[in-house]
């Protein structure tokens, strides 16, 4: 429809609240909208693949890209190191696809600083218990591991009004849906459609 | 999900550009999110229904209501009074239903003034000529009304810039499908959430 820039999402949700699933089958469902895939220092978990999950990078070459400035937010968490690559993002967004980040709360702030017009999107569990249910039948951590996600997890729902958004995740096809309207929304805004539709005035 | 006070929704379109089916559609799809049916002084048309398309009233009717305020924005076009009734509204979004008005760039200016938070929509015809052939295929106006219909619809398209979304009606099932985004993604809006997700907050 547009030949614009493609627009910035971002979407932050306490590690349990399901974000990775549900921004999965939003790029799935919704044409043109890419992930800006995250790096990462840590060991690819079972099942995790280089470049789908994470781009997989030594400790040494992540802080060399940190070194370079090249992550537009990154983060220690847990001891391990997690970015958004600066000139992944920006290459997709320049060439008029529409790009979600899928980074925590500090990750949002460091991008709300450096980037420009962005949409950020905070998805919560419909409440503590379900969260904890959800870490541990999941979850292959420890107690001591849970326990320190969900104390993570109280501050990071703290942060929900520092978001443009909230999608509660109390069922997954429901809350898709929420967020790609709120993409569908945004593509829809004002200022994205003024040059389509200053095209469309001059034809009375 | 939300015991919150309704959101005010405009549709605006020029004539011929569908909003009525679009609107339609929308209302069925969406549930909790209601049309405050137009009063006006003309006299129905070949399968138009009283009470569905139009609260249909004489005029001195309608000019009471003006004499007494009772609307939320007014318009004389081509001759007949349509109005939206504030009362009518007010009873609806108090309740917790969103609500649509369907509703003119003039009566849009009235509501902007009058109304505290509301989304606004303009629906675009694809160009002039879809809406030219929109006009004579449906229509059974003679042809100094379409004329005029299309001189007015210039005008319209032109306010386009008031509006806070613009959705082409190029096809019908993607149209009604972005306005549903729009009604959702507003729902999803932080400042409509607050007072659940404190709530889920309050459980952590």
């Amino acid at each position: 429809m547009s030949s614009n820039r493609g627009l910035l999402f971002i979407v932050s949700a306490p590690s349990g609240a399901g974000k990775t699933t549900l921004v999965d089958r939003l790029v799935e469902q919704v044409r043109g909208l890419r992930i800006s895939r995250s790096y990462t220092s840590r060991t690819p978990r079972e099942g995790e693949t280089d470049g789908v999950d994470y781009n997989f990078v030594s400790r040494a070459r992540f802080e060399a890209m940190i070194a370079r400035n090249d992550f537009l937010e990154w983060a220690d968490v847990f001891g391990n190191l997690y970015g958004t690559c600066a000139s992944d993002t920006e290459q997709l967004l320049a060439a008029g696809d529409d790009v979600v980040l899928v980074i925590d709360v500090q990750g949002a702030r460091q991008v709300r600083q450096r980037a420009g017009v962005l949409t950020t999107v905070f998805v919560m569990p419909p409440s503590f218990d379900i969260l904890e249910h959800r870490l541990r039948s999941r979850s292959k951590d420890s107690e001591d591991a849970i326990r320190r996600r969900l104390q993570v997890a109280g501050h990071e729902v703290a942060a929900f009004s520092e978001y443009d958004f909230i999608v509660v995740n109390d069922e997954l096809t429901a809350a898709v849906d929420r967020l790609r309207s709120i993409v569908l929304a945004e593509r829809a805004r004002l200022t994205h459609m003024r040059g389509d539709v200053e095209a469309i005035v001059r034809t009375f």
